[in-house]
């Protein structure tokens, strides 16, 4: 099977992720890492090479697809148009409500140079999303559901490490279990954002710091906890690495219709994600995508496209015959 | 939005769910439903019109997607390839074994047409199918496992009905609750055909049959039951079709699978369906099909197609960029 040659830009977490993704895949051949910082700081955790940015241009014809594993508040708005402009690419873009105005730009820079670009794939935006257009789809007539969690909700714990006094902060995102038991039988509540997930967080603070103070600062925080019912639980820096140093995530996106002449008959779809590590399933989306923007640019296919675009084939490294004689 | 006009082959259970997903989505005008039987003998739900079998060729002209509502044993392997020739047309054909078979007649008739195909679609094979390709694709190092249940096999309650005595049966297939929930835990586990699944059987016998005699027929018969931890329960025949009248189904695909450097990180994706009725979600997905077959037609594709080969965005009647906006 022909090697598809994969670069990664930005040695993050996210970046790791989609190492060892290719490290996973027989068709992908990681060819190197491109970081900011000064290469010969970036040891890779494979042992593939870590280059300068700057010399990304360098790399057009000795990469079939990069990766681009930064943030969506400002790296990617920039990095995916531009990359485009010499690669097939693919991003994690998981800002919603910004997503079409990502989408017109990087469609732009792809068209223009003949590319195939991919983003907001990951597992929401990603197959949380394709899960839902294919219920959606299925079942006209219903009512759509996404529960988070039991997982790590990185902006949150961001968001209590920025108040005083705090050293360090692991927040949970905790889908309620009656909610998500009303939905899964079919009831089909309506639900308040409070109804739907409880936030744990356990906190680090300096010594000597108010801890009362703390936490009234952490439960009454607009946007991110004023809305749910939160629990905060202070331990000790060492217990914080100790027992919360992992990224688990995952969720459930459900959606509850009916059919029949009176639709008389429910029907409940699920999809459901239990994630050990965030960043490396993210990762593992990411590197099947990367394989369908290869094929689809092999294809003579151009510009800008999502999950929904790329036929479930594209993703798998089995030919269409295996497809059909094993999975189908 | 303009209307897909679509004839439906066959009006039986499936035939009928097929119809009333019709109905249900405003892009979808069902023009007749053709049968074998006399026309004037099929009163349809929705009151469309039914039509004699033969007719069909006249339609050419006013048939943009014609569903197959026929069985997989003898109508689809003849119907499929042999419509394909004159319309767009969908099927489910499910005998896993004679699907390559089944795609290359189809194929080629469809191809010589000009003509689009959808095969195999449903939910198993269909649904469950593409998120099998979606699970291998993320986690190409795992496990795949298929529960199907509580639900009426159809299968297995005619073998039942064709022992000399029985009058009527229902049987339900059901995943062993313990196996379930260790693969979920991401156990693992080795699984024999007998610690999956059990099945409950509901029989009505005629007056003075040997009840023990026809229990360990089913018990004992090959393929069908002797592999299976079974339970026979003879009611009367008024219950069976008082308590036992409908056609649930559902299940669940789950691929569990490891990333990290050691494989040390468990992740479970798990794609579960709940169904009160088999045979309307069966021809709710097939709606869903019939539309992505005409798109296709519609943008000069040809040949015979399965769930794989389906971006998902043509399923949607919503446009790429409702997509984007509302469900990425």
């Amino acid at each position: 099977m022909a090697n598809i040659r994969i670069g990664i830009l930005g040695y993050g977490n996210l970046g790791r992720g989609v190492e060892l993704a290719c490290r996973a895949n027989d068709d992908m051949e990681l060819v190197a890492v491109f970081t900011r910082r000064d290469p010969a700081s970036v040891v890779t955790l494979t042992g593939v090479e870590s280059r300068h940015v700057d010399e990304l241009p360098d790399f057009v014809d000795k990469i079939d697809v990069l990766v681009l594993g930064g943030g969506s508040a400002t790296d990617l708005p920039e990095q995916t148009p531009a990359y485009a402009k010499l690669f097939n690419v693919v991003d994690s873009f998981d800002t919603h409500a910004r997503i079409p105005e990502h989408f017109a730009n990087v469609d732009a820079a792809a068209r223009e140079a003949g590319k195939v670009a991919v983003i907001s794939v990951g597992w929401d935006p990603g197959m949380f999303s394709v899960a839902r257009v294919y219920a959606n789809a299925i079942l006209p007539q219903g009512a759509d559901y996404t529960f988070w969690g039991r997982g790590v909700s990185q902006g949150h714990s961001d968001a209590i490490r920025r108040i005083p006094g705090v050293v360090d902060a692991r927040q949970y995102t905790v889908p309620v279990p009656e909610a998500l038991e009303a939905v899964r039988a079919g009831e089909n509540p309506s639900l308040t954002t409070r109804q739907k997930h409880t936030r744990e967080c356990f906190v680090a603070i300096e010594e000597g710091a108010d801890a009362a103070a703390i936490e009234r600062a952490i439960v009454e925080m607009p946007n991110y906890f004023a809305d749910y019912d939160t629990t905060v639980t202070f331990v000790s820096a060492e217990e914080l690495a100790r027992d919360h140093a992992g990224l688990p995530h995952g969720g459930s996106v459900i959606r509850t219709g009916a059919t029949g002449l009176e639709g008389q008959n429910k029907h409940v779809i699920e999809f459901k994600l239990d994630l050990d590590s965030n960043p490396e399933f993210t990762g593992s989306v990411l590197a099947a995508c990367a394989r369908a923007a290869y094929r689809m640019a092999q294809a003579g296919q151009t510009g800008c496209k999502t999950i929904f675009d790329i036929a479930p084939a594209m993703l798998s490294p089995l030919s269409p015959e295996e497809l059909r004689a094993h999975m189908l």
